[in-house]
């Protein structure tokens, strides 16, 4: 019975190119038409039924497992086949289960802090070695601005960190949280580079571990100081207030608490800005798969998600930028890197770990290049003149001489 | 009974500052403590009950009608006084009414075309004449950016008809949509400084009968047509849609129908760029005098309001700029140039009308300086690379020559 189904749903859904499907009977039938053509074999009996009851946790498993095995494994090209295909929503009741898991978002994603500690754990407490295999020697691990398009990652991170110093009008001295400070390399940077004295929070263990210990070499510590701490146990006041790919991991049912905590630990004239993927999309759900594997508890809010909080908080959004496909080029240098070493990752983890982590990299790249998903900068205050009135202030007539400092 | 009442409220409200006020029977009262004072008159028996009831309606009409007197007639250093008096919301049940309104905004907003033409007609078919008393020459009849502080109107104006040009990239030849036309200053801009054909609408018979008369003398009417219609009825495709100050009168229930147009109308890779009033603040309503005698159905919407139909009519919102405290600047200007020539507005209406105007200019000046309102700027793609991916491009290294361009 699966596998009539799975030849039924995926006949409705391939519409633009062709797939051949082998079954783990080895019966195979083929779908769609023209170019481009997929070939892909099934080997474990259960995956039809697991690929039609819930296609993306399907898809993901059966590639980890290796049990859904692509010909050429040309996982990038086969994925964005699918997604192009599955553009005007998945056939049969899959509509119906993603409006249910959109509602359920709220109960998934409470959040309380031991919770939010296993989640962080969960993800940021991989090993150390792992991460230095595919992000850039600073270790940024949220996307890259590429302010020219022929930027490397390593330029690209060093622009992206001093195009949020310039949002955050650093002046030497002020106090700064950096909240999700992951590795410290913004903390750090924002110490260095504009005398700010910067106190940053993380749930890992790991990520404190190797702040402290960059702080310490770099001769900071006197600046900048990591705490493992919940930002909403933070005390203040901060002049300004930073947060880099941290939002993700709040939680809708949390939006409120959030802002009311960056409110009330600015000062009267602070800003703050924060920094995180968005869609460009209605309210969704978390790809169970990447909920299951890779970010426990995620989410990727709309705007209109964020900015009803925003004012219910009393917060003045300055300014919003959006980041289209600086995260798809990103992501694309961090799989490009992480293939080109995954020996010793696969030393370091087994061949299901890079697998997925490989799935991983692959379906983000492809959600930010084809799926409507974005990065939203936004720039906060209590006071509306505690930002220059006009955006002038961010493009220095000589940028491109502070750009070109960046490849040093 | 009505006396008691607005005693006691106002007992409650007035907490910084110190107001005398005389009933009409001639009893005073005084209530708060310090500076600044204020004394106010009421010299018609029905205004203690209709301020009680309805605070804002009875101070605007009072106002009007000269039956609200104020003591050397500060009317903006009073409205200060009354609206940082009741920063933390109105006592009594006010605070009841208000949700209220903001629940009913939905059927207030009901803008059918021929109740859209109404509305319209109510303020922007009155005399062309009194529009160039407070106007700058070109009626931009919507937020300046001031680039620089001490840019005068005139300049102020032209920098945002260019800023707005610099948001929707364009090119010779391209085809314009220029939602809400007014007078058509803007569309004749962008078709003399940058080569595009531009079709403006409008509703107001006035405002057509004008811009299509300043075509003509500009010899521009080959490249720039101006109709008489809803913005529902138009057929294109467009290259580029500019919409000002105009999408404060689509209403709430109809923000998707708008956006969906907004979408239909565009080439795949077109660019649109929506200005509008905005509040930073939650969803609310609109004041009911404004309501009554200024902009019947208007609203100011909260981006929250705003994002949730552009989510769902899959547009990329590609950039959001805040404008804080332009349009307080503006209606600045506005306002003195109105009150020097008042003497010609009141030979055009009369005294009354004089008053409404001067009171809805303050009002709206005081708006934006204290409570929380702003100008969003939305630029919107279909196609996520139909903009440039950074915003570089609005800020050329030779602005400030270009800015001083602006004036000749």
């Amino acid at each position: 019975m699966w596998d009539r189904l799975l030849e039924l749903f995926l006949r409705r859904l391939v519409r633009d190119g062709t797939l051949t499907l082998t079954l783990p009977s080895g019966r195979s039938f083929r779908v769609g038409r023209g170019a481009p053509e997929y070939a892909v074999r099934l080997t474990d009996p259960s995956l039809p039924r697991r690929l039609v009851l819930s296609p993306e946790m399907g898809l993901g498993e059966g590639y980890m497992d290796g049990t859904l095995l692509i010909e050429g494994d040309d996982l990038k090209g086969f994925m964005a086949f699918l997604i192009r295909n599955a553009r005007d929503g998945l056939p049969l009741w899959h509509g119906a289960t993603t409006r249910l898991r959109t509602w359920l978002r709220i109960a998934r994603q409470w959040n309380p802090a031991p919770r939010a500690r296993r989640n962080v754990a969960h993800h940021y407490d991989l090993s150390s070695k792992l991460y230095d295999l595919f992000l850039d020697a600073d270790r940024q691990y949220s996307c890259a601005y590429f302010a020219r398009p022929d930027m490397s990652l390593e330029e690209a991170q060093l622009a992206k960190k001093r195009h949020i110093a310039g949002k955050l009008l650093l002046k030497p001295g002020m106090r700064v949280l950096d909240i999700g400070c992951g590795w410290g390399g913004l903390a750090l940077t924002l110490a260095r580079e504009h005398g700010a004295r910067v106190v940053g929070v993380t749930l890992s263990e790991e990520q404190l571990k190797l702040a402290r210990e960059r702080a310490r070499k770099a001769g900071l510590e006197d600046r900048v100081q990591f705490h493992l701490m919940d930002y909403r146990q933070v005390e203040g006041p901060f002049d300004r207030i930073v947060s880099v790919g941290m939002f993700e991991h709040v939680g809708v049912p949390h939006y409120r608490e959030y802002f009311a905590k960056v409110r009330d630990l600015l000062t009267e004239d602070g800003v703050a800005l924060i920094h995180t993927i968005g869609r460009s999309s209605p309210p969704g759900a978390t790809s169970p798969w990447i909920d299951k594997y890779i970010f426990p508890g995620g989410y990727v809010p709309a705007l209109s998600e964020v900015m009803a909080a925003v004012e219910k908080e009393d917060l003045y959004a300055d300014d919003i930028e959006v980041w289209r496909l600086h995260y798809a080029e990103t992501l694309r240098h961090w799989h490009d890197r992480f293939v080109a070493r995954e020996d010793e990752a696969r030393a370091l983890y087994d061949e299901r770990f890079c697998r997925m982590w490989r799935y991983y990299l692959v379906a983000a790249e492809l959600t930010f290049r084809l799926n409507r998903q974005v990065v939203f900068q936004i720039q906060l205050s209590k006071a509306q003149e505690a930002v220059p009135l006009t955006r002038d202030y961010l493009y220095p007539a000589d940028r491109e001489q502070r750009i070109g400092h960046a490849a040093e």
